[in-house]
């Protein structure tokens, strides 16, 4: 009976999420669902990318958070259209949460959505929101073995980053193996290198997320 | 209904939990349940407590992770008997799996039990799997926003340690801030500032705990 339950909320949440995609690819947005552990720097990839593509490019983000307005209050300092989702002590956003935010942004002049979901490793992987795809940080702080403990969320991304990598001659990361288990779970995903608290790396990540916008658009 | 079947399962839940509340007791046994973000240091801690007690005390450990069995080798490796829960992807362990887990363990000839939960801030801290105490650790490169952001767990917790204070030179972290949000949280939990990597700070926390361990055995 608990299965039923859940099998019963994921088919609703991906009714919902089927929407959201074909909303999307009608209104040409970009759309994409960024995940990690907590503090591994997805606020702040964040602030670095939009830094990078916000005049180039118009751009909204929808926070999501157990409790707290923090990580939208640092984007809306940045001039941009910045929603909160406080799940109330919910692991992951879902696919309402996400219609319903959209009410409250201009989707018919929107290039790209960014979507910060819940600092959580395990949970948000399994719900579609509607995105076009997924992108998990791993910071090297929290070591090389996290991609084989948690393999979902590396599976189901469309590009992985590593972060915090100025950290790598104070912290013990096998960087070689990092990337090997990466590759292993999902061979087709790009693998970025950056520091965003150093700004290093960012331009390649900028670059390929600038080609998704455009990819987005002409279709 | 799906509120429903969740009270249902925290019901059963925590039936089990205070049964296994009750053995432990009997037993004279301190059990604590160890939780944090995934990466923030839970198996080094660990590895640095049994270190320090093991020869004194008689410990056992269960390991919760949703896949691989690297934890469990990393404390096999220190002689310690030592059991892995694989949760196959669920993002928690609860008072079943533990239940299960003791029928492999020698109950009556131990003095802790530490159980190392799935890398995971928000989902553990909601299941009572029969702990004396849960402990959380934070570890700096995550941030001093965390506690705020994910309270539950700081708030349940009986003591909480702030881990990889060696890297504090390289990380925007504010300290006071920190502890500040921890305490306002939950002023009765002791806060140890470690690092589990450098063997600093590590004995005001094991003094503590044997504290905590002769205190059970006396009960």
């Amino acid at each position: 009976m608990e299965i039923a339950v859940m099998t019963d909320v994921l088919a609703k949440n991906d009714a919902i999420a089927a929407d959201l995609k074909k909303l999307f690819a009608e209104k040409g947005i970009f759309v994409f669902n960024l995940m990690s552990s907590p503090g591994a720097g997805k606020t702040s990839l964040l602030e670095a990318t939009l830094e990078e593509l916000s005049e180039k490019y118009s751009i909204a983000v929808i926070e999501g958070d157990l409790y707290t307005e923090k990580d939208a209050e640092r984007i809306h300092r940045l001039g941009i259209p910045v929603l909160q989702i406080n799940t109330v002590g919910g692991c992951h956003l879902d696919a309402n949460m996400i219609r319903e935010a959209l009410a409250e942004l201009d989707v018919d002049n929107l290039d790209m959505i960014i979507i910060e979901n819940v600092g959580n490793l395990v949970c948000p992987a399994e719900f579609d929101i509607g995105e076009a795809m997924k992108v998990t940080i791993l910071s090297v702080t929290e070591g090389e073995d996290k991609p084989m403990k948690y393999p979902l969320m590396f599976k189901e991304s469309g590009a992985v980053i590593i972060n915090k990598v100025d950290l790598l001659p104070y912290v013990p990361f096998d960087m070689d193996k990092a990337i090997e288990d990466i590759k292993n779970l999902n061979p087709a995903a790009p693998l970025f290198e950056v520091s965003c608290m150093k700004k290093d790396g960012l331009d390649q990540w900028t670059r390929w997320l600038s080609d998704k916008i455009e990819e987005a658009k002409r279709k």
